[in-house]
């Protein structure tokens, strides 16, 4: 008889640590959960002293009849990122004892119609349906009559025909808004980066600082108008310091604004945080390398892909838009109003 | 009879750009391939102008029977632009009409062995075995008798069984060492970071490094040791600074060191370049959004993936060890030696 093998929980409780944790650590998913390297190493001890079998892979050993789901989308490298939610998607599928094909269309509809009907013929049980920026779509034709989730984009209409998970982008203008109110702010608030109505993730950002900062009947004082893009952002804002605006708060539309900011705001000479906070949306690896560390709403890229394939292969439920928390990270960016 | 299609050639010709321009531009790799903003508007207009089909679907299009290679590697999350190799692969494998699986081991053999097994119970044709960090590996014995190509490992021995893909690591270091002579430079020139003898890729940057340097009878002053991230890099380099060290160049094992030797010397009250050049290696994103943009050596992923499947699907060679030139993208953080 073989040995009896290690549970999760057996491990977790070893390591002295809840069974999620244990769970992230075995995933490989420390730093995307920012777990510590002592919970880590906690971890990772137990698991070898225990002779734990990742449950990852027990699932995907368990399954005899290997499936297909495939990943269609309309470009992978644009952000590099967006590579997150194809690792999460990836480690569901083998959860499942799934194979994943992925597919690009580069946005083509002719490449698209060609590369379903050629998953179709490969026999293809599932489809996600994934865009690389949040978006609305127009579910291609072929696919009605699948079982289809989509990734990061959503359908018009009032009634999803599908799940649709995307980030919860107008929440994440709230927990902005809410930080830098909680900081003591209430003046001085300005947003930096145009918000281009056609850009899901920066009308909904938008949207949601507005909202948050009028629940407490404050305001944002002003636009510091510029591309979602380093150069642009600090031309923008140095301009802006230079014409005489006195800013207490920049809310930055995403990670490379901020990083724009950074740099203008130093060579005005304004200190982050005590002469201003910087807050931002996305949290890139960039945020926790910026000086000081930025504190920024995160872009769940590998819940994405995972909640997505998920909702395909996981217990059935009926088709609703599953909009995905966007944590806060805090860091060291947001400070409190200057005393006058 | 349907209207003559319009060549590639005859795009590039009305753009008054050369032909794989034309075909960098429309295969979307103007950014990659940093061609100007003006020239990828002149070739986009000429293909709208004679209603291009890009090459690239006309192919896709060609082949009836669609065949599929797998992409088997250890992990795709650990490094953002890893990604961008999977996107090389995917547009060569759509070029040549086939699909492209994808399987993720996290390293572990057992996962490994069920996923290369499962490929082969759907019919794979080809394999493509992949490695995240260049790195050797000993090829899984079930992969032998198929055609597989290593895109960013190698195998030990003699002779390679198969077509082999890597970055010219040592070639960068030449290329490092031989732009820094080129400006003046022949002193106080430091490597920072730590080459670990186990990282190919910090082994052979910095071999070529010293040989690049030693060919005009120059040498390395010294090394400021530390981890390959920003926090690290910065420490160690203040601690050096404050210490007295007197450089007049920097060269980084890579851009994220780079970025925390940036932040040190602007809080030491170094200016870049006139008191101390920087060059580095990666070329990632953040190469062109540092002040003053930082000249890096390029990984060239993309070109990684492409030419994997290129040596699967072109035409048929003898295994070899392929290694990929790294261009130099020459920016603004290198500048002539300070006249003493």
């Amino acid at each position: 008889m073989p040995p009896q093998r290690a549970t999760l929980l057996q491990v977790a409780q070893r390591a002295g640590v809840s069974r999620s944790t244990a769970s992230f650590v075995l995933a490989g998913r420390h730093l995307d959960m920012r777990i510590s390297e002592d919970a880590r190493q906690r971890v990772l001890r137990a698991a070898q002293e225990l002779d734990y079998r990742p449950n990852l892979m027990a699932r995907s050993l368990r399954t005899k009849v290997t499936r297909t789901i495939a990943l269609v989308s309309d470009t992978l490298a644009s952000d590099p990122y967006a590579g997150k939610a194809i690792h999460g998607a990836l480690a569901a599928a083998v959860a499942h004892g799934h194979l994943l094909f992925i597919g690009e269309t580069e946005g083509d509809p002719v490449v698209e119609e060609k590369l379903i009907s050629d998953f179709l013929d490969r026999q293809v049980d599932a489809f996600i349906y994934a865009s690389m920026f949040t978006r609305y779509v127009r579910l291609p034709k072929q696919l009605k009559g699948h079982q289809v989730v989509l990734l990061n984009c959503l359908t018009r209409g009032a009634r999803p025909a599908q799940h649709q998970i995307i980030p919860d982008e107008l929440a994440a203008g709230w927990s902005a808004a809410t930080l830098v109110l909680e900081a003591g702010h209430r003046d001085g608030i300005y947003l930096v980066g145009s918000p281009d109505e056609h850009v899901f993730a920066g009308r909904e950002r938008l949207a949601g600082i507005r909202e948050g900062l009028q629940a407490s009947e404050a305001n944002l004082a002003g636009t510091v108008d510029c591309d979602w893009w380093p150069d642009s952002a600090y031309e923008a804002v140095s301009r802006s310091l230079e014409a005489g605006l006195s800013p207490q708060v920049f809310i930055c539309l995403n990670d490379r604004i901020a990083l724009g900011a950074y740099q203008a705001l130093r060579d005005a000479g304004r200190r982050i945080p005590e002469d201003v906070s910087v807050v931002s949306f996305d949290d890139s690896d960039l945020a926790a390398w910026l000086r000081p560390q930025l504190t920024s709403i995160s872009l769940p890229h590998y819940q994405l892909g995972w909640q997505a394939v998920e909702k395909l292969l996981g217990p059935p439920s009926g088709p609703a838009v599953l909009r995905l928390p966007m944590p806060v990270r805090r860091r060291d960016s947001v400070g409190k109003p200057p005393v006058r």
